[in-house]
């Protein structure tokens, strides 16, 4: 393990951090909300860390498979530890734990929150919490790679422990141009969805902050009543529909670009993602039309809440904990499926969930002739050993995972269905969970024990769970 | 597909279920109860299906790994549906779906009831309903192969399909001398807990149909209290104890037997059981310590709790709905962790649940040294590619069919943690959920398709999901 390549990126990464802090910096100055001196402050703490790292240049960085997840594990943790800073320092969220929390959710592009007044935040803290979501979503270390000089086969094991999904596609054979490209497309579509939001007389601000949530499929609102409080039918659907694109794999985008449309619209993830949605907003629809006055209007309310939670985002336009038991356990299914693989969003992913199905499907045929060969197609090809034994171990990990988060948010105040939804929320990063915790209730009231549960989940979920656990993992520490 | 294979073998089957009627029916004259009608009809119905299998023997029965799903799944249904008769026709269970539900429940050793009042029915009623408890234990085609002649490596293949586990441990070479130890070891266990009961001063009847059901880990009981009903210190050790002794892999009780105890002792399997119940044994009884007088009364109720749901029978002592989320939620857990491989508890299994911790272990190494190999071992040796393929195909369709259940169970007027719950309780075999289904409650009230769905569940859980799922594959009854 190299500890001195380790410091050297940790170093770059947290040079970044203080330059994205400049935006809420300059919020602050333009709102004259007294926050400033917070971002001051946090801002030359981060640059007088990092410079040395800018500054010496180290010749040859060891980053191999294990280096890539520790350092993205680190990093993740480094960047939330310094990023919750403002929050506090600016007396909005006083108490540090629930500062690190609020950033945590944000950056793993949760949601969660320990607010139960998000109006009463100064504009530039409203805006760095959404800007966090926008941050998390494509991936602070993507964005380094996209925007620093370095070494290609080094930086793939960068990309790999950061970006999610069962494997890595690259868009182009080197890697830094692959995460440039990826965050042009990113920028193209959060800027799209800000002017459609605008049009709809949304304020700027607003327009801004939403869309940086809803590309990072973050769900953190400026308003307590979340998108619910423009009361818009027309800002609903955009919202919809941008909780949608920014669920698909980004892939897809870069093939329409360079004008392969037809391939974009073959791929099997694709059609599992758009046949569970339809379905899910239908059985939806049906279900809750009792408590509304019209098709259309339950419609809208679940198709927005199917988007929100599919994706992993957790906007509310509804208190869903009012609707009826099938509808809620529906959401409770699609939290744990998630996006697509290689999109902003959570979860387990389309990708490997149809993949364990088809296993699933296959093995009945093995039962049936035990010396047969049972092959799994997926996207046309078939399902290498590699792949499918590495969906295995993250299945196995993740409901290790769920189980003893489970169990030791039961400790808390909590029935047993919002501490079940609770760690669903957060270890899938959407948001809500139900009960107490749910699309009108907060996670300010847990104890100290839960949200420091809550946080490992978060960034366990975002980071598909081993870079986190790599760091608890005495293995990774041995001498090689 | 052989279908003559598969109606002969089932014809034999149906055969020993009539004689096992004869149990009931002769209880049913020693009470005078008035339901002797009832199991006269239903026994002669069965010898009148079944005597052509008996006299008419087919040369050369064809049971390939195909044909042993099939008749294990269809045997299973085809003892339901006749076991249900008596009950059915002696107007104790009017509705023939709640019949079925109910013994379903009894031979799958699930130990759900419909019934609210379980003490109006008559004993031989009673008899029966626990008795099935005892015949679904070991097996009624494990029975079959112990008590009628036949072929050796044909019997494998329903072996297999219906005795628990990751893999299938012979006692011995030949598989018949197996069935029939198991039996021999299954029977002496019993009359030994039915003769301590005895000595505790619990009523013959009582002190057997309690047997029956502890040794099946199924869990009826003929007292609508449960085993509370018994009131005694005694008897809750005997029972907690003898719940324990039939969670265990009955290979050990055969090793002790042949006087190789230190084999027996160094199973992987039962460190991995008995550490499980000893620390969910400490943590429930230290969180439910301020609900109960003493530390001894508290030990008392938490030790009967985690026995009955880990070996998945299902008894009562405490209304354990009461006690706080975090018992609650490791009492959730434990009813999908389950019992020992070759043991007649229900459950993922102890084995399975050790090898997908240890997996999800290797994988964080994997991760850190993509190239190496990683390997797990379990009892001593390495887990080969097989059976942890085997495990993953088992858990992707566990999965599914979890999922699915609680969707559907939703639909029901239950809230989510009923729903899920009871999905946990049928699916694992154990018997009560939490909420309304929990252990003072019934699932009488549900919905026919609520019932057809858990019925389902039941089976697939008792058979380890394959058996049943072939019913449904059309790959099945396609022609090889």
């Amino acid at each position: 393990m190299s500890i001195k390549s380790i410091l050297y990126v940790l170093g770059k990464i947290l040079f970044i951090e203080a330059l994205l802090m400049l935006l809420p910096l300059t919020v602050s100055i333009i709102y004259g909300d007294g926050s400033l001196f917070a971002y001051i402050i946090t801002t030359v703490i981060l640059f007088a860390i990092s410079t040395p790292s800018i500054i010496f240049k180290l010749k040859k960085p060891v980053i191999r498979a294990r280096e890539g997840l520790v350092i993205t594990g680190f990093a993740w943790i480094a960047v939330s530890l310094f990023g919750a800073l403002p929050f506090c320092i600016s007396g909005d969220i006083p108490n540090y734990l629930d500062a690190l929390f609020e950033t945590v959710s944000g950056f793993t592009t949760t949601g969660s929150t320990i607010l139960s007044d998000i109006e009463a935040l100064s504009p530039s803290n409203l805006f760095w919490r959404s800007f966090s979501h926008w941050i998390g979503g494509m991936g602070v270390l993507v964005f380094a790679l996209a925007i620093l000089p370095g070494n290609d086969t080094q930086s793939m094991h960068l990309m790999r422990a950061e970006v999610p999904g069962p494997q890595v596609g690259k868009l182009v054979s080197k890697i830094r141009l692959t995460a440039r490209l990826l965050y042009v497309i990113y920028i193209a579509l959060t800027v799209i969805e800000a002017v459609l939001l605008m049009l709809g007389d949304m304020p700027i601000f607003d327009a801004f902050v939403t869309s940086f949530a809803t590309a990072g499929t973050g769900g953190f609102a400026i308003k307590n009543a979340s998108i619910a409080a423009y009361n818009s039918v027309y800002v609903d659907i955009v919202v919809t529909v941008f909780m949608l694109i920014f669920s698909i794999n980004f892939t897809l985008f870069y093939l329409i670009l360079i004008g392969d449309a037809k391939s974009a619209l073959k791929s099997e993830e694709l059609r599992w993602f758009g046949g569970i949605v339809l379905i899910a907003i239908a059985v939806i629809t049906l279900n809750i039309l009792p408590l509304y006055s019209n098709f259309g209007e339950a419609l809208r309310y679940s198709s927005f809440q199917v988007a929100s939670i599919i994706s992993t985002t957790g906007f509310a336009t509804a208190n869903f904990d009012m609707w009826p038991t099938f509808s809620k356990t529906v959401l409770v299914t699609l939290m744990f499926f998630g996006a697509c693989a290689g999109s902003t969003g959570g979860g387990i992913k389309i990708s490997r969930v149809a993949i364990i199905i088809k296993t699933a499907a296959a093995n009945i045929k093995r039962q049936l002739s035990p010396r047969s060969v049972i092959t799994v197609k997926y996207e046309g090809k078939l399902v290498d050993r590699q792949t499918r034994s590495g969906i295995t171990g993250y299945m196995f990990a993740y409901i290790t995972i769920a189980a003893i988060s489970t169990l030791i948010l039961s400790l808390d105040a909590l029935n047993f269905s919002e501490a079940f939804t609770g760690m669903a929320a957060c270890l899938n990063n959407i948001g809500p969970g139900l009960g107490k915790i749910g699309a009108v209730g907060n996670f300010g009231d847990l104890s100290a024990l839960s949200k420091i549960t809550l946080i490992f989940d978060m960034l366990a979920g975002r980071l598909e769970l081993f870079p986190i656990l790599a760091l608890f993992c005495p293995a990774t520490w041995e001498r090689i």
